[in-house]
């Protein structure tokens, strides 16, 4: 583009409310997201009909598709064919599924049995309950009164609420709810600042789903079980089979991807926290010598990973957790943060990278017994390997890349081709223009990556090679048939779910054997032999 | 073949108890298969360091890829691209992936929370529980005494062992514990036909795992929830999520692959019954007049699916339910059942094909009071779909293919090709012959598929060169590189993890740039020019 047409650009920009194809893009609201997610069929709330369930999802046809795909990169590129190490090496990881349901004695050893706790503070009118380390508390300046205001949310976006809510910031300072000494908690406003309670003290609560195996044998100590928290410990119990069965040397991986369930008070934020999601997880082995270079290495390889998903490196960063953060047998922890909707313009967590020193192989040691250390042939040295734990959300990944993907463009009416124009969510089309709402996954983890079209669903000659086309296709990636309305509206259609290519067969393709493929972000149309169909489907899929 | 060479062959298969290449393969005995599972990394007890869990599996690295390969090739053929119909027509079936944990209400619909129930008997002096539908007494012909042996197991195999117990069968007829009158059941034999004891009246257990959701709200009924016992019920509750969201028309599938849940009160055979457990099922919603053909259609087409992942025919058969099997509202229910190694000579079911009528909707839709109708717009009309259920076993489905892949054999000694001998497992090698273990799996099952060998791991111009094609080889396939050991003990081992293609540079490969790639099946090796590899690997591997 030269200068000038850049500049005519920016007034339009200016004028419209337009963004530049080179901006950032404005994040959906939460409740855009939900909408798309439910109107197209890629996440429902669980149990609907029955009026849902709060903290659980359902993910539809198209949601499923989207979590496999990222599920798939994942593996492929953490077990299959992992990055190459920090001196150019390759590295050896191997997969895992172990059960969701395990002995308690592990969460007894891991610490989640007695640890893994949230702290939750009672309204004693109102009966609300809220995590004590999600309030905020509005607190007078001049030390008077003893009403405060408090709010549950993110820490940015509480804060951001209260000040809304009280207009005379200037006399209130902000503290957390558990910085304070108890005795001045007396009054408080509920977190839509309206209604006005007391709090009781924060009481622990443990996070972990608790039921009970076996047959009649009621319900008691003995046969309690848990559901995992998390699918790390799985790695570590196992970590003595791998190392015995898989002729894996240190340094070594064991990755996992499953469900996991936590009994969140306050799930919320769609699926960013809900009490049942899936996690990625892998335990990296190594020399206690070699860990920070290692933990240095992980966490730049995960936040490149995302980036490589097509995640703009803007809407991510590395957050290094202070030191009073870490938990005690911990050295070091980052985070690969994401800019989410709702958190906007602060960042939510994505992805945790913790050096774990050796405290899980050192706690199941202890617990059952088992000696875990390794022992290396060549040195003749027995070591307890230290632990790198890149773990990230699935489920959360899925919102990460539902967030990157939604885009607002006016493109110029008659889907004729032509620049599109970036637009600020909700903002009006300009004259000679029209809206579409476009979903911009990568191919590798669009849901459908191919949709196919007869021009008429009268015209039987052209049904039937489309449906032809459409049954070769769908051998290869999943495809889609639709015959319904104007081929305008069955591209939207398609746009609104990521489809990154449409063909369509039109009268032409009866006389030469040719159709039309259509690319879902440059709106471009290229006339392709059916000859030739699959393999520039495939290069441009597999790009 | 010649005949006189045929008849060589029988000579010796008499001699040493070998069997033809074209008998039908004796199945390992469930020792032989969960020690091999163990032993290279397929398939570990729950736990195993706290001493395990019982009826909870993990899936070590080698049992992950063989799952997920499966689970992978089920959503791919049924899916992605489903069969062709009765018509030759394309179906349509789309995916979905429900939360385990749903509204309690869910499964007071689907009947679940009333009625199932396994009937327990307790032995009031050794204190041991029993699945009364499993016992099998032992009844005198005579009428005279009171004292039975019973065993517990699947009814085959309880018969077998009762009668090898006691002598005289003559004189004693086996009669199902459950068909006795109460004040018949007096004295009883243990499950090893040596304990003596009484049996309790058969009492309901629920299968579902409770749980309970929420903060410190104590346990009671109001939170209590379950983990799913089928993921059926998921997508009943999601079907109208999905004929609102998906433009899919009468008739169509949804497809679910995830875990379930079951307190079985007596968890055996290895993977075959356990607590924790995958299935893959789809419902196929259809036009009630149509629902008798679409039932024929997928008893048919699930038991070819099996057979086209190269389990033998002789292995699988079909059971058609007595009606006094069905469920009151279901018209018919087949089942595919293979005949397992530990059920053998009788079989064990895999998946279950069931017309469901419209029992599923028509509770839900009377339960959560919303319309479950689906509306022909070309007809104009109104109707409660039928359903057909194709649900199988994915975790028992990979003690299928473990079953079907184990083969021992001889082989001439030195590795150097030649026929090989299938042998009954446990049988001596004749002379000039070695035993060897091995997983037939399809290449597209089997775990890794391709492993890499330098000839020598003292010589770094070999390594080098190694490692370089197993880096360019595991971007396509999971790969495996091991430089340990005389190459033949490595092939050794790749064949008893199934992996279909070796290759190893040697010599040679230094200086003419071609490699050996050794054939598991045939152990035939064939010279491959490094620039043809991939292209020869992909032609094999998705042959």
């Amino acid at each position: 583009m030269s200068c000038s047409c850049m500049l005519d650009r920016r007034l339009s920009i200016r004028q419209y409310g337009l963004l530049m194809q080179t901006d950032k893009k404005t994040p959906p609201s939460l409740e855009t997201l939900t909408g798309l997610c439910k109107r197209r069929g890629f996440i429902f709330q669980s149990s609907e009909i029955y009026n849902g369930l709060n903290g659980f999802w359902d993910f539809g046809p198209l949601g499923t598709e989207l979590k496999n795909n990222l599920r798939d990169a994942w593996w492929q590129d953490m077990v299959r064919n992992p990055p190459l190490g920090p001196d150019g090496e390759m590295l050896d990881i191997v997969g895992l599924d172990s059960a969701i349901i395990q002995n308690p004695l592990v969460w007894k050893a891991s610490g989640h049995l007695g640890g893994f706790n949230d702290p939750m503070a009672d309204c004693r009118e109102s009966k609300a309950r809220y995590r004590a380390d999600h309030l905020m508390v509005y607190l007078p300046t001049s030390g008077e009164g003893t009403a405060y205001a408090f709010l549950e949310g993110e820490p940015a976006v509480a804060e951001k609420r209260i000040r809304k809510a009280k207009s005379d910031t200037a006399n209130f300072s902000v503290v957390p709810f558990t910085d304070l000494p108890l005795d001045q908690i007396a009054t408080v406003w509920g977190p839509d600042a309206t209604k006005a309670g007391t709090l009781t003290e924060p009481r622990q609560f443990n996070l972990m789903f608790k039921t009970f195996i076996g047959a009649m044998s009621g319900e008691g100590e003995d046969n309690t079980a848990y559901l995992r928290p998390e699918t790390a410990q799985g790695i570590f119990i196992n970590y003595k089979n791998v190392v015995d069965t898989m002729r894996v040397k240190l340094p070594f991986g064991i990755a996992q991807v499953g469900k996991s369930f936590r009994n969140e008070v306050t799930p919320r934020n769609f699926i960013f926290r809900s009490r049942e999601f899936e996690q990625m997880e892998m335990e990296w082995f190594c020399h206690p010598d070699e860990a920070s270079k290692w933990y240095s290495f992980w966490v730049e390889a995960r936040l490149q990973w995302w980036a490589s998903l097509g995640v703009d490196m803007r809407n991510l960063r590395r957050r290094d957790h202070d030191e009073d953060e870490l938990a005690h047998y911990s050295t070091a922890c980052a985070d690969v943060e994401y800019q989410y909707g709702f958190t906007a313009p602060g960042f939510g967590e994505l992805e945790g990278i913790a050096h774990r020193g050796n405290f899980d192989l050192t706690q199941h040691q202890e617990a059952s017994g088992v000696k875990l250390e390794y022992f290396n042939q060549e040195t003749n040295e027995r070591v307890l390997p230290h632990v790198i734990e890149p773990a990230s959300g699935l489920t959360r990944g899925v919102l990460v890349l539902l967030n990157e993907a939604y885009t607002e463009e006016f493109v110029p009416k008659g889907d004729t081709g032509g620049d599109t124009l970036l637009a600020e969510p909700g903002s009006e089309a300009p004259e000679g223009y029209e809206k579409r709402i476009v979903l911009k996954f990568s191919p590798r983890l669009a849901p459908i990556k191919v949709a196919v079209f007869p021009l008429l669903k009268n015209r039987e000659e052209l049904v039937k090679k489309a449906k032809d086309i459409f049954a070769e296709l769908r051998k290869t990636w999943p495809a889609f048939y639709d015959q319904a309305g104007a081929i305008g509206r069955r591209y939207r259609r398609q746009d609104e779910i990521g489809t990154p290519f449409c063909v369509t067969i039109d009268f032409d393709s009866l006389e030469d054997d040719t159709v039309t493929v259509r690319d879902r972000d440059s709106m471009r149309q290229y006339r392709i032999p059916v000859s030739e169909l699959k393999s520039w489907l495939f290069e441009h899929i597999n790009e």
